[in-house]
């Protein structure tokens, strides 16, 4: 599959609500995930550790609503624009998500993920 | 400056319809610039060609409005989302584009500006 094969199928599956399912699908084994924070978990490598992340993250918030767009290609790259309404389990907050979530395609498999964050 | 100073004033500028200047003042003398296309312009590098890549963009359109959103930052990296509408002089066809500008900064300069467009 092309870099716009995937980032076209991210985007129907997001939109769908397959967030987890998406990485599931196309992370290569040694993917790289990097988060926008300093610290030891700034960057989580190989499909079973980011699978965890992806897993607690799930398990951590209750998705109220999202809103996709993109994708942005360019290259072996692309950018998809997520908007996410959530509550945060644990502390019962509401919180607006507004991020850029970047994605590097090698092998027809996500390598790299690296998300960005509005502040 | 860090990444973070760096996007936000590029922000400021764009916002107030400096484009080609906040290039001028950030540019690193090597940087590389990453077009979402295929072919020999894909990828100008250092900061006369850049500079001048850029002037021709400017004199080959007329900017309507433009909306800027961001940054989003991670590390040495920064997004900002810029939609702009222009008549592109030549053929007097107006556009509605939307692209999101990925950006790397090291020691202080844009070391990389990668654009991607969507479609």
């Amino acid at each position: 599959m092309s870099t716009r094969d995937i980032a076209d199928d991210l985007v129907t599956m997001w939109k769908a609500g397959q967030f987890h399912e998406s990485g599931v699908k196309y992370w290569a084994e040694d993917v790289v995930s990097v988060e926008a924070m300093e610290g030891p978990m700034r960057t989580v490598t190989g499909k079973t550790a980011v699978n965890g992340k992806s897993e607690w993250w799930a398990n951590a918030h209750e998705v109220h609503g999202a809103e996709v767009e993109g994708p942005y290609v360019n290259g072996d790259q692309f950018v998809i624009r997520l908007k996410m309404d959530v509550t945060v389990k644990e502390s019962g907050a509401r919180r607006q998500l507004d991020e850029m979530c970047l994605y590097t395609v090698k092998s027809g498999k996500i390598a790299e993920e690296s998300f960005f964050y509005d502040s």
